[in-house]
């Protein structure tokens, strides 16, 4: 196979693959699947959601989809939306950017409950593209949600 | 061409033909087009909608566009809505999971009146991908609209 | 590189660069990057917003996120929502299409005060892929709206 045919090859399965890995996140939250959705993150992997702390480690990000925040919104009835994402590779490493909604259900409707800004630092390792880092900030006129997406 | 690249173009481009029969839906759906939607699956493909029952055929399915639920929808102004999806390839056949969201326009104004967990059957045929399957439900608590994202 | 490679990859390559171009406006309109939103499009670009006139060049497709509508609606705090895109290559030129969903914050709150339908006309120059022209109107039951879908 020509070095250019393997390169570009590659590069579209990174895309592919990291495209792929953010969008586990919705169907997995919503299914309550709290160690798939550890398991997109890397053994030390962070997710900081806004205005809900930082959770460090996978037994932190799964306790996020077991605890009773996650739980009493699945009972009623979620979704978690994720666009498809931008995506910057460099080599091993990549940023992605995204928005994010969480829509919860009451009463026969739903509601836009959260809306944010996300950005995500994905490494890969010796198992795949994993997530390094996920930050995810409500847009609700922050700067620093913006930030995010810029 | 080398057999490795064979199939990993392979792979990329069913990927792609998947992503694209399902994001075909939402504008076929809100144009109205109902032979449109139809053709998107087998000609035995069955479309079962959450709350709607099960529609088989393709001239079943194009009647759930053509037919006064989804007519009403359009006049008042709707916006058929599909996240990016899961996709697992399996050789000729494959399974797809995202998320999907109906607004509905009424009074300057719009409403998320279905939010729904989405599971696809694909199956490759003579006409390339096409859906065998899809099952649609909405996202109210009920645990069977999460199994369907899991 | 066999020719019927270079094709496809060249494919694939081409679809992936037009769904990165429209997946970036989201994130630059929300960060309030004027010269990035100006930059997706070609010097002599188009994009006409339903209900909002049509902005031809550069300058002023800058002056649509510099301006005090899109401004008020960032402060407030705001999402620009993009699906995933259905696309059809032609060579050097495309034609994508999509949905559009713009939420705004208030008091805690988002609304979807935007559901819109979006045709992108794309062009491969010098600089890569770009918009030539994106349309976009809103979903409240026109028929115009629609046919931009079909």
């Amino acid at each position: 196979m020509p070095e250019s045919v393997a390169k570009r090859l590659r590069a579209l399965e990174d895309r592919e693959a990291i495209r792929e890995l953010i969008a586990r996140y919705g169907p997995l939250a919503d299914s309550g699947d709290a160690a798939g959705v550890a398991g997109l993150f890397a053994e030390d992997g962070v997710y900081a959601v806004g205005g809900m702390g930082e959770a460090k480690g996978r037994a932190a990000i799964a306790a996020l989809i077991s605890g009773p925040v996650h739980q009493s919104l699945m009972t009623d009835g979620c979704a978690h939306i994720l666009t498809s994402p931008v995506i910057e590779l460099d080599g091993d490493c990549a940023v992605a950017r995204c928005h994010s909604i969480v829509f919860r259900h009451e009463d026969g409707e739903w509601a836009p409950v959260r809306v944010a800004a996300n950005r995500w630092v994905l490494a890969r390792g010796a198992a795949g593209w994993q997530v390094a880092r996920r930050d995810n900030m409500l847009l609700d006129g922050s700067g620093a949600a913006r930030l995010l997406l810029s």
